[in-house]
């Protein structure tokens, strides 16, 4: 990281705002069901209709990350590094679509996506009662954890078969309210363009989270319904002349996970637990890959996608632990938990509901510290190391154990609701690399002896008394669970199949199975159950001291931000909100074109058929974090003006506080779009297509 | 790694000879004192004479790593990557020697090193009798490490004083025995020759510990005396013809640490404690070092040195533990461990005096586990990075109070025998760079938050109520300690002075002393003390039982390995022993140039001139580890052949265990010495200096 000036001022002055859910500044991710109606009209004098928002709603999809409906043919767009999977899954040795691009020049050329889902929200209805009522308040909170989730599979299954949409229940406040958000869900989806990786991710790793910024890091695809291209009304405009600088925008899209109402000692675990093991293991895997890819070109496209996911996740964690680091961040966020203490203290009504709920949640963390890495090692990725057939092998042996039991009772991700997006995953034809796999494995195998010693019994039974290495080429050569064929013997087979079979894989995640699952129960019981129940008193004593005009933190699900397009001062410098085609070509210059400043031939070939000073990138005050990757940057009349694709540096710290004196959201502007288009990939054809011509 | 054959064979066929200290095959780390006189002699019908072990010794030099005198007028060959710290300290962003190499035409053109020591050892004398008496048997462990060390004081003091030599007590054995060694130090030292990075180690860190190999990883140095180059006898003549396959060979060298004494228990801290935080603060550093690099091209030369040796580390332990992990090896260890205490069980002496020796040890190691990472954050590198102001701070701080004390009494850095060596690192003007300090500080802060909790008193102390980046650049930018005549005045007023001082770097290196100081003390009490008396219990129950034919492990020191110049085979492929300068071309082709496989424009314009059949490296059988680098590879006759720089990945479990099936040291052929030195760097002169001519 550069040399910045100290975030302290900034933060201080947030202070002020007395608990960051009061919005300050152009702050919020807002539930399009209650947006920041007064904000908008005090501040830009802007009042959304209801159609207004129904009509964003309609038109943003979730597909992992962000994206958004752009033309009445169907068409859907989101960044190439949102794309991207999709893009590996399509190539091969001889046709590496990261490198070269794709421009599909008519409809039939449209390549169909292996295994990919985009998912519009359709309906919205607050469930809180019910969700609550099912858990008594005399239940001890494992037990009302319980009862909840039970709740929560009725709610969702019973959604489901009156709608036909896709179903789930979306828990807000961390634990204070309870929404189902019903999805149409759209699963014949076609590649219909990408740049070339040198173009979209320019900077790589280095400019990443900076700006300014040079990326056309966008990426197309179309919606089908049984061969046609779906023909719908819910699609943004594109606007005809892009953002302007201080003009008010709005990014819909799907922020994946903040802690802005976290207590300070939820704050303390993330600064002193859970980002210093993230960061290792980040640290750790981005080395082994670096000297995997380092070993020849194939190696290099294989794992260029786990490669750029934690080279991006360490950036992001480096950001947010040092945010958690500066004191004046922390002394903002004691500062304003005393004051609601204080005041929930002072009033013995509320002390004797709520008073009690931090030192709850404080007890639940620091037992936590206990078995925090075991439960990571054995349901996250640290026994697996992202390995394609652990994970198949594990999804085989729960879905045997759990179809059987009745819906509520299952583990979530294996309910009704679930299945049809499980199925499609477990029976992906996207290529599966040896090599690559048991890097993943090896990897994985030796962090499980690192960090439990060889001799713990959770180590020994996963090396079956080899070395990391040998274990893992003998897992990867001897498991059939490449085949698809196998996959779904082994799902029809249930039980049966799976107790008799002796595939390596299928053994080993079977072995480890009692142990995971004891420490599933024992994170739902332990911490989730008792998270959820302070969170609840929490909240309410917040919305009973301080008003409910309040944003949750994020959720994964669709939220709306909103800011105006504006630059910012670094070291007595001013930065400009937009950049332009000639600056673009003058860091190339700059860094020698030198990796990862390299252009690819088409940018190097046609730089004189551009305009030099088409905007490419733009920063803007919108509210976002990871997962808005993708989302629409619209004007007042819903317009795309630009496309979402990053944050700087500074925004690192907004996952748990947001601050707007230097951080910046960064988007693709609308104009490079379209002149890129034109001028470099002659795809005319998309460009009518956006504007609607 | 790439796929190789399973070591388990090779290891289970070692295990057969019954402890690692009983040589098999070529192995062994010999004391020039007692060199491998009967395996020589059964193995190659050679026997070393008297002379012949002095004159090695004699023309063997420690700077750092390793090092030899090749020529009458005090020329030293060395490797590029033991030089480069030099290169470094003599390059400035206009001249970077590390680019563009060096060719002094002329001895006036020679440049003069800032702060260089060259050592060869004179004398060798046996004081383990006066060590040990100066501890009484019935001593804790405690006391009589701290007689011992007080005995240790007085005897190199003596032995200064009467010889006018450097002196220093060597303890072999991990406590069995003491060697006085005393060396003729030079100090006046200036660069020759260095060949250009990009060919001195062509293939970076991806070739790194691989074989086939072309690297020119050479370097050329000249001890001065009163300005005039040192006129000697005791120089390695130049083999006229080099090496052939098959044949005996040696290297004589300073290999740094090896574990194959150590104790089953020992062996499995360094795997589940050691190893693992040792590679997760590589893998740490070596991402940041990455990212600061890639920010600019003086970054990436500044940070080069650091990025270096942290990749080298990380390499040479991820190959470390992954031996340690592999089961053969410890069942090996295992297997030997039983069977020497059984033979210690069964005599019922052996048992009284040496029975309990492992178990006191596994006691203490048990105990270090607790605090071990509080020492390494106080007395390691952990608090500072690597950082040279932070280093420079703590010297003022502890030479100011331990001078006063008498010479057994202070910390053994600081005695009388070591004060010329550390004045001369501390007054060094070799560069300091504000930005990779700040760097290093921030990375060390951090790292100390991250594994101790932001709250811990250490963290605040070292913090100071700033962010790390904060607080590193205020240290950097606030210390005068960059300047040595500041370091002076400070070193020369002692207490006071330090006392007196508000320099921001003093203040803090001051603050943790106190902590600092008591870890180290626990740590020589706890462990050390305990470590020597248990080693030397153990090495007394080897020698009773199994005979005294064992090498003590590496302690940096000056050793001798033998060998044969050998190829292997490894995958069903041959992998012959030489390669040449045909295949350094290939290679270069074959990765079309990139980094790390560039070449420097000499080696690409001078192609033709050169004898493609010339041998660029080797592999032999030779028993070497870290520190061997830049070992002279000799004959029969003591005529350089070879130029040790490494070994290939199979040789990283040396450190454990020897194994030779496919292990093997790496050395710069002789011959492409001479042919770059006459066809590329037209250093004739040179060449010639080297054959005598």
């Amino acid at each position: 990281m550069s040399a910045r000036a100290s975030r302290g001022i900034v933060v201080s002055l947030m202070g002020l705002g007395f608990g960051a859910g009061h919005a300050a500044a152009d702050e919020g991710m807002w539930l399009l069901t209650r947006p920041p109606v007064e904000q908008l009209e005090a501040r830009y004098g802007f009042k959304p209709s209801k159609e207004w928002l129904e009509h964003i709603r309609r038109s943003c999809v979730s597909m992992g990350a962000s994206a958004s409906l752009v033309s009445r043919d169907g068409l859907v767009m989101t960044n190439h590094h949102v794309g991207r999977r999709q893009l590996e899954k399509l190539s091969t040795a001889e046709r590496n679509l990261l490198e070269t691009g794709f421009v599909a020049r008519t409809r039939a050329e449209e390549l169909e996506c292996p295994d990919m889902e985009v998912n519009v929200l359709w309906e919205i209805t607050d469930v809180t009662e019910r969700v609550m009522s099912s858990a008594p308040p005399d239940m001890d909170a494992a037990a009302a954890n319980t009862a909840r989730q039970k709740a929560i599979a009725a709610i969702t299954k019973e959604a489901e078969e009156s709608t036909g949409l896709n179903c789930r229940v979306v828990t807000l406040y961390h634990g204070g309210q309870h929404h189902l958000y019903c999805y149409k869900q759209y699963t014949e989806v076609r590649l219909v363009m990408a740049p070339e990786g040198d173009i979209a991710h320019f900077g790589g790793d280095t400019d990443n989270f900076e700006y300014p910024r040079f990326c056309l890091d966008m990426c197309f695809f179309r919606i089908y319904e049984n061969g046609k291209p779906l023909i719908t009304d819910d699609y943004l405009r594109w606007s005809p002349k892009g953002a302007s600088d201080g003009e008010l925008i709005f990014a819909a899209g799907n922020p994946g996970r903040t802690q802005r109402l976290y207590t300070v000692d939820h704050l303390k675990f993330l600064r002193d637990v859970s980002h210093p093991d993230g960061l290792a293991s980040l640290w750790r895997r981005e080395v082994q890959l670096l000297s995997f890819t380092a070993r020849g070109l194939e190696n290099a496209r294989i794992a260029a996608g786990d490669l750029m996911g934690v080279q991006n996740g360490r950036k992001a964690r480096t950001g947010m632990l040092a945010g958690l680091l500066d004191p004046a961040v922390l002394d903002a966020k004691v500062a304003d938990e005393k004051k609601l203490r204080a005041a929930v203290a002072a009033n013995p009504d509320y002390r004797a509901k709520w008073g009690g709920a931090w030192d709850e949640l404080a007890s639940a963390l620091n037992s936590y510290r206990g078995w925090h890495r075991r439960y990571a090692a054995l349901e996250g990725r640290m026994a697996s190391g992202g390995s394609r057939l652990f994970s198949i092998g594990r999804q085989l042996v729960r879905l045997a154990a759990e179809l059987p039991k009745p819906n509520g009772d299952r583990l979530r991700e294996y309910r009704d609701s679930s299945l049809d997006s499980l199925y499609r995953r477990l029976y992906s034809s996207a290529p599966i690399y040896d090599d690559l796999e048991i890097n993943r494995l090896e990897s994985a195998f030796s962090h499980v002896a690192e960090t439990f010693g060889a001799d713990d019994p959770l180590t020994t039974k996963i090396l079956a008394g080899k070395s990391p290495r040998d274990r893992a080429v003998e897992l990867v050569r001897g498991t059939k669970l490449a085949d698809v064929a196998v996959r779904k013997e082994l799902a029809e087979g249930g039980t049966a199949a799976i107790a008799a079979s002796t595939d390596p894989m299928i053994r080993l995640t079977y072995d480890l199975d009692p142990e995971a699952r004891a420490l599933r129960k024992r994170d739902e019981d332990e911490l989730e159950g008792v998270e959820e129940e302070a969170y609840a008193k929490i909240g309410a004593a917040r919305f009973a001291v301080l008003g409910d005009n309040v944003y949750p933190d994020a959720t994964g699900s669709l939220r709306l931000a909103y800011g105006a397009v504006r630059g910012y001062e670094q070291d007595a410098r001013k930065v400009p909100a937009f950049t332009t085609v000639a600056g673009l070509y003058d860091r190339y210059k700059e860094r020698e074109g030198a990796d990862p400043f390299k252009l690819p031939r088409s940018w190097l070939d046609r730089k004189d058929k551009l305009d030099p000073g088409t905007p490419v990138n733009f920063v803007c005050t919108a509210d976002i974090v990871g997962g808005n990757s993708g989302s629409p940057v619209v004007n007042r009349k819903g317009e795309v003006v630009g496309l979402i694709f990053d944050g700087n540096l500074e925004t690192l710290v907004w996952n748990t506080i947001y601050t707007d004196k230097q951080a910046r959201a960064v988007a693709v502007d609308s104009r490079v779009i379209i002149e890129s288009l034109r001028k470099i990939y002659d795809a005319d054809h998309l460009a009518d297509e956006l504007l609607g011509e």
